[in-house]
């Protein structure tokens, strides 16, 4: 008996060992490039966001800059322009391989619009990277459609995983996004592999070479407290506040989108009408009311998230946020809608603790994650992403924020192109 | 227009909120009294394990105890004797609704197993006195079948999330371990909520009233902890060890089960063979080789879990355990295997400390969620719990752990009645 028929018969008898082989010799080196293109990626949107700030005369440019963008989308973009849903689409019914191209354009797509001001995250930026970089190892290795679709998967939670920083999250992301109210778990060892080996990486060349750093925050709790039926109750109304911030956050974003397509034909117009208008707000706030203001909804935000855990924000600050982020997405300029949804979530969670008998710092965390949890349908990542950033003694507070986030934000979505497996009610 | 035919119109048009009060209304009694029950559960527990401690005679006396729980089983509780897998099955196609007398019996039984030195856990019992609790509320307010389900889920969720006191993992649990590689969010709110409430209850009961607390691990590890790929591939390693040991205990146990149904016509005869042999085990241990490993693999082996992350154990604990457990529950001996579950784990991962070069408390850690994660097929519950019992820092390493055992664990795990949603190759 030869080598390859002894193999085979082994792999008819026990085809855990060989199943276990293949993926982690596929993961790794999909963890590996997602975590390095993460890492620049993370680099260059800090890099961009520090010269913005030295620089705010460029927010005047943003229109230009999102017109430039939707150009090269218009012209050389166009099989990768739907983005997530595209990934989306692809794991419920695989047809093509997606392009490499999709890497770099939403690579420096994202970074423009951070550069020029515009409101957006890196979630979407993420795992496009993540899926575009892992779809071509379908190409390489010709697997099969199934494969194909956990290939997709774990790019997506290695993506995920690296630029958040949370690879538990990130797995289960990946496992949880494209199917709205069920979860199948034939990718569940790829999608935690590669986002373990996504995350390692990213954080290593971060820290190693490109100096820079996840943000951690400062959120504490006492181990030893047991958590009240009624602080369960409050945690159920802070829960519906996120869940209805999600719907209309994704409302506004689709309407603003839909808008745009019907009345501006030619695409790269959009952005350009959509950058004049939030570029024109951001004048109108920074020279008529002030200068922290105006500046306070661009980009990702992260200073005043991270203000939000400490300091009592101003009580429409969510709200801010929330309008310019859907005027910058729903004009297709280029990003995530994830970071710009922790700023409205905690945000939302400061202002709750002045009506709320809960810690300002426990309604910011909750909202950090919950809000996200509506708009994305996924409850699950986000109340384990919960655990991975704020530690696990306000689990319970923060798993019930996502959950009822989740119920009360509505069947339509930031990702059109989910599948809905499961009515919500 | 009347109250009724308006509240009819908003239901049509925002169901939501009524869902949320729905559910709130049911999670809420059936979260009180399934804590309460557990923590009695707890007390109970502990009363017979210190009792047994300072009167080791009794263990003479297992085959009589074993006997009598069987003839009450064969007299009285033919209906509600196949435990976990008749909630399974309910789930899966709604017939009867549960006896509320699975609950007395499925506690005084294990209290019997522990009092007279048998090897078991506490899951089982919880998740029954959870959804036979739950069950009558089908009956009270006549729900849909649809409705039913969720009850019993969420039941269940109470049970496993009070007794461990990680009411993440139970929320998860419910809505895991029915179905093999799937899991559907239609009971998400009610499985969360009533996980929080029972939890909260157990704790208050257990704290104010009977003087009882939760186990705590004291696992540390460091929060900037970069993991290396070396070390998520040792991470894997153990995986395998813990899902191949998942697979041996649901064997053995499995078999040792079928050959006294075979051979053993009459029930209640089962457990007085099947504890002859586990008191004759004993016996010849604790006379033959030493008084501390003779008692070391009696009831849940609390002492012993606790000492895995701290001092080295002999190599062979985890199959000293896992023999006496699977020819305890194999003779129909009343109790959970998760707790043994947790012994199995953590002496095997203190075990593979000696070989990888990982920490003791680290595999250990591992090995207590990942064996269970195998045996159960709940990987999300189990990674979940690692995170609620020893926090975030070896979060990735616990997940890791949890999944490769899940995928090396086989088809047929603990539960029979788990239907296979989806194939794990």
């Amino acid at each position: 008996m030869n080598l390859t028929s002894l193999l085979e018969r082994w792999y008819q008898k026990v085809p855990f060992p060989f199943f276990l082989l293949k993926w982690l010799l596929i993961s790794l080196p999909i963890g590996v490039l997602v975590g390095i293109a993460a890492a620049i990626f993370l680099w260059a949107l800090h890099f961009a966001t520090d010269w913005r700030e030295g620089h705010l005369w460029i927010v005047a440019l943003l229109p230009l800059g999102g017109f430039f963008v939707g150009l090269a989308y218009h012209y050389y973009g166009k099989e990768v322009e739907a983005g997530n849903n595209l990934i989306i689409d692809q794991i419920h019914s695989p047809k093509k391989i997606i392009r490499f191209r999709m890497a770099p354009m939403v690579l420096l797509g994202t970074v423009m619009t951070h550069l020029f001001g515009g409101s957006a995250g890196r979630e979407g930026t993420a795992i496009q990277i993540g899926a575009s970089i892992s779809d071509q190892f379908t190409k390489w290795l010709k697997l099969s459609k199934r494969d194909r679709r956990i290939v997709l998967i774990a790019g997506m939670a290695a993506g995920f995983g690296a630029v958040f920083g949370t690879p538990l999250a990130g797995a289960i992301f990946g496992m949880e996004v494209f199917l709205l109210g069920k979860m199948r778990y034939d990718a569940i060892i790829p999608a935690f592999l590669a986002a373990a080996f996504g995350d390692f990486v990213c954080r290593y060349v971060s820290h190693e070479y490109l100096y820079i750093h996840h943000s951690v925050y400062n959120v504490t709790g006492d181990p030893n407290h047991i958590i009240p039926i009624d602080h369960i109750l409050y945690a159920v109304i802070a829960g519906v506040c996120f869940g209805l911030a999600a719907r209309l956050f994704a409302r506004l974003t689709h309407w603003w989108g839909g808008v745009l397509r019907e009345r501006v034909k030619y695409p790269p117009f959009r952005p350009l009408l959509g950058g004049a208008l939030v570029a024109g707000l951001f004048g109108i706030l920074y020279f008529g009311v002030g200068e922290d203001i105006g500046t306070r909804y661009m980009g990702l935000g992260l200073p005043t998230i991270k203000a939000a855990f400490t300091t009592q924000l101003a009580p429409y600050d969510w709200a801010g946020k929330l309008l310019f982020t859907a005027l910058t997405l729903g004009a297709a300029y280029k990003g995530g809608e994830v970071t710009p949804l922790f700023f409205i979530g905690a945000a939302l969670g400061n202002a709750l603790s002045m009506i709320l008998p809960l810690d300002m710092e426990l309604l910011a965390a909750m909202g950090f994650v919950g809000v996200f949890a509506g708009a994305a349908n996924t409850p699950l990542a986000c109340a384990v992403m919960g655990l991975e950033l704020f530690g696990t003694n306000y689990g319970v507070y923060i798993a019930i924020g996502c959950v009822v986030s989740f119920m009360f934000s509505g069947h339509a979505g930031i990702y059109s192109s989910q599948v809905i497996g499961m009515s919500k009610h």
